[in-house]
């Protein structure tokens, strides 16, 4: 019950970033080809400035009717977003991205980027944290066999 | 434990819905304003025909360079989507969407679209059973008082 950010929920792992500069497109396609719905914006000594996510792409792209081939991510991204802590409790970091209303949090160490979380990841996990609670407290009450 | 999408997840009501004729930017703005991922698509006879997401704004519409002015939702919805019965149970819905990758489901009775349920309705509503369903065991172990 007491995961950790890292390495229960998430390794550490590359993440998929791109610059306040980079076009939008190529902003876009770089998710489509990473599969990920969020990327981290880097200045160029790889600070991390900002968070670009599909929920970006959809408001304050398509839904402002921005010209996609001339805007910048540093027009659409969240700027100085939110971070876990890969020592950080999975529940806890559940709870806050739920009343945060927060879909993906980027995991830094020491400044450093080393992973992405999702919300949906959260979930997953807790979901299975919970149900291995319930075996065990079955387990215990009625014996190791039951269920078998 | 035996939740079931309606009414237990999601309540009958409006869904917010498209034509496959309708302009991306307008389906934006209608996702913004309502705060929502997903849209239904309807045919004249409001029959759905189809589902447009967030996703889709992100790899089908700024991925490929769409113009957002000229292109219509029949360009980029899913067509004939798979759908939810009120009746199905709320962890074999999550189980179903989760190795399917579908992050939103329309629910349908007698072929009408009642409401529309995410992945994260369901995250949330299984979570809470679960945690629901620790404390009734504890309660029968250790007693009413166990933890008060």
């Amino acid at each position: 019950m007491n995961r950790k950010i890292v390495p229960d929920i998430v390794k550490p792992r590359e993440v998929i970033s791109v610059s306040p500069d980079d076009n939008i497109i190529d902003s876009a396609v770089k998710m489509v080809d990473a599969h990920v719905a969020a990327l981290v914006v880097f200045d160029d000594k790889e600070n991390l400035v900002g968070i670009v996510t599909e929920r970006d792409m959809t408001h304050r792209v398509v839904a402002k009717g921005l010209d996609t081939r001339t805007a910048t991510v540093s027009e659409i991204m969240t700027e100085n977003p939110d971070t876990l802590s890969p020592d950080d409790f999975a529940m806890e970091a559940l709870d806050m991205m739920q009343s945060r209303h927060f879909r993906h949090l980027p995991v830094t160490d020491g400044g450093k980027v080393i992973s992405m979380v999702s919300i949906r990841d959260l979930f997953a996990a807790v979901k299975t944290s919970l149900e291995e609670d319930i075996q065990e407290t079955e387990a215990f009450v009625f014996g190791d066999r039951y269920g078998v």
